[in-house]
């Protein structure tokens, strides 16, 4: 968590025990950007298979809560809607949403995406 | 690229010239979750200073093109809208566009965030 704020977001409650338990957090804090790529992780190694990879347009993501040292996450992923590209015939944008959930089962992220996906003419 | 790609995006065109050649990419290309992670870098260092620290609650993420080896990206941030808290006097919601530019001015990335910053009561 230390090392990933260092490179990317070096502010004090994702660095520091002490300057954290005085920020908003109440506590060391991962980076939300650290949640998101280790949710990518989960999700590029798990069970969300689509041909020709997941490529990502972008999509509305939330933080509701932060990710804590020694947490366990899992992610659940529900396909919302495809919706077929208009001028082409073999592409489709599906709408995923994509939950990281701890150890206590409250989600840390919900990152709605859109992904670009191959699709029968 | 690669090392962040082997960690949090394992996928074929983040990772292998040849197979991003003859991927949708058509080329290498970066994890968006890793321009994400350079740009909180860029934003976090540079000048959109919040008392208390960028706090991010969510927002809304575009990647309209990838970030290739060797792009040079810099950042610009506007202040959208600033949303007072309805329960809190002490707290408003800040919807900033911070937009990631390549060396060639081409966004490789849009974020609408919406940051819990403090208020005068």
């Amino acid at each position: 968590m230390k090392a990933f704020a260092a490179e990317f977001d070096p502010q004090p409650f994702h660095l520091d025990q002490e300057a954290a338990r005085q920020s908003i957090f109440q506590g060391l804090a991962a980076s939300g950007w650290h949640t998101a790529a280790a949710t990518m992780r989960l999700t590029v190694s798990g069970g969300l298979q689509i041909a020709g990879g997941l490529v990502g347009l972008g999509g509305e993501i939330e933080w509701p809560r932060p990710t804590r040292a020694g947490d366990t996450l899992h992610v659940e992923s529900e396909i919302v809607e495809i919706i077929p590209s208009r001028s082409k015939p073999n592409q489709a944008i599906l709408k995923v949403r994509i939950t990281t959930l701890n150890q206590h089962s409250e989600p840390v992220q919900i990152f709605t995406a859109k992904l670009l996906v191959p699709k029968r003419p």
